[in-house]
């Protein structure tokens, strides 16, 4: 697939870092910088500019704040044209400070939301936007919520100065016929914006996924190295890079990054398709509970797990 | 997704018999029988009936030959709907015998065929219809076959009496838009045919395309346990169950029999989604040299085999 206003971000640090409270070493992000500079991929993603009231530093590592200082620090000396991207909460925002775009090495500023929240996201839009930045909007559990309430949303994000709205599979529920029928209700509801897709493995179709959403015509897409994230994760970076033709893809550095880094980091840290995370994937349930009961020793009992999850929507 | 017709064929013992030489215990076969029993399953694919001369019984287990003495030790005792069905390869038909099927525990007999020998398996075919079975033909590697010869072979499919011929996408390279192309091809020189779906997971895609094949009307679709099979593996038997909403179809066994066989057999035997299987699948060469590969000390030297693959082409 070629068509040059597909634009790749890779969101290793970010939703690899819900995994390890954002504790990536500084070699490690700088090896991942670095990587996706020669790979010629479009933003990377550090992490989270959250608020130290709600989110405590001796409990979460710099990716959790992401001050402009410390991306300084990492990306200092290495030649690239990636943008840098940071997310931010829309019901977390108490006292985080963004600079001027031009005094930040930060490009883009991705406010995730809820439906619910939808005027605290364009309220931080519309203040992102004026600092100067890039903004998209990523709004979340789409597959749980009322279509009314959705539409609502996009049409109050229609008239906001954000120029990308993004699909978030945040349960992996979503299979190709729905996201077609997701990218083409975003498109009728926000006229020339840009649609972004960030889907989960649950049920292994976040790849396929991102491929249907380029199908119809979404131009920002979300990978991470080796699918790391939340949970099952994300879409891999490497197989959409194999796909995407555009020449200015580079696959080598991402392949050597991951063997030097993602493979060993495997073994400590846990992501990817398993059966609880399919279970409440195909059950449109967010990841929680799978989360909690691969911390037990009763992490392989998926019967019960799935009879649990039954109950729970009784 | 509910069809009446669609039906569901399992090949765990038949696929993941490729990467233990077909050495699966007595106890797991029968454990995985009555799990497919009780889950509704259609068809269960015991494995292959080779030729003694070709494949010496001294490096393969029963599950490479699949004698039907050996079949009726294994059911014998469990309350069953399972059809079962056995695979034979066109290129390898020696001294093969078949009972008729009214002798025999096996209900359909599945033909594996390239392109170039498809005149051995319509020979093959005709042989065991007329024994009463069922027939299948499985068209391998079809991504490499050059469109022309392929549908001179579907052509050919079409005057035979098998019920069923098969997209196998042996190198995991199709995405969604490929397997529709291919669908429609096959219903086009086939028609009144059912169409098979078995795919492999080289590129995560081996589920979303097997959906994509259901879509577009294929009603006999293979998967495995936990998605295990040569390389990186099959459609996730438990994720089309999660996605088949004919109520016949029961989750339950099949989570049972993962999380007390599958599980561990995971730790002595590898299969699913690795680095050199995504690169065998989005080059669209066979997997072998990544299965060799897998089997050395540079396991994860993901650089270097790409440029293996590369040289390779050149």
């Amino acid at each position: 697939m070629y068509r040059e206003t597909i634009k790749v971000l890779d969101c290793t640090i970010r939703d690899g870092g819900l995994i390890n409270n954002h504790h990536f070493t500084d070699e490690f992000v700088r090896a991942v910088y670095k990587a996706l500079s020669l790979a010629g991929i479009d933003y990377m993603e550090m992490g989270y500019r959250s608020s130290r009231q709600v989110a405590p530093p001796a409990d979460y590592g710099a990716w959790k704040y992401c001050d402009d200082e410390k991306i300084r620090e990492i990306i200092d000396g290495i030649e690239s044209d990636v943008k840098l991207s940071i997310m931010v909460d829309a019901h977390r925002v108490i006292e985080q400070e963004f600079a001027p775009v031009d005094q930040s090495p930060i490009d883009m500023i991705r406010v995730a939301t809820y439906v619910k929240d939808i005027d605290k996201a364009i309220s931080l839009v519309d203040k992102c936007h004026d600092l100067g930045y890039e903004t998209t909007v990523n709004v979340m559990a789409i597959s749980a919520e009322n279509e009314h309430d959705l539409i609502e949303a996009l049409d109050q994000l229609a008239k906001t100065p954000t120029g990308t709205v993004y699909v978030v599979d945040s349960y992996g529920y979503f299979f190709s016929e729905q996201i077609e029928y997701i990218v083409k209700l975003y498109q009728d509801h926000l006229p020339g914006k840009r649609i972004g897709m960030h889907c989960h493995n649950n049920q292994q179709l976040a790849f396929a996924n991102t491929i249907e959403g380029i199908r119809h015509d979404s131009n920002l897409v979300d990978g991470s190295l080796y699918g790391i994230g939340r949970g099952a994760g994300n879409c891999c970076l490497e197989l959409l890079i194999g796909f995407l033709k555009n020449p200015k893809f580079c696959i080598e550095p991402i392949l050597k990054v991951i063997q030097d880094y993602m493979i060993p980091m495997s073994k400590d840290l846990e992501w990817g398709y398993m059966i609880p995370y399919a279970v409440t994937g195909f059950m449109n349930q967010h990841p929680r509970s799978a989360i909690a009961m691969r911390k037990t020793d009763g992490k392989d009992k998926y019967l019960e797990f799935y009879s649990q999850i039954l109950d729970l929507l009784d």
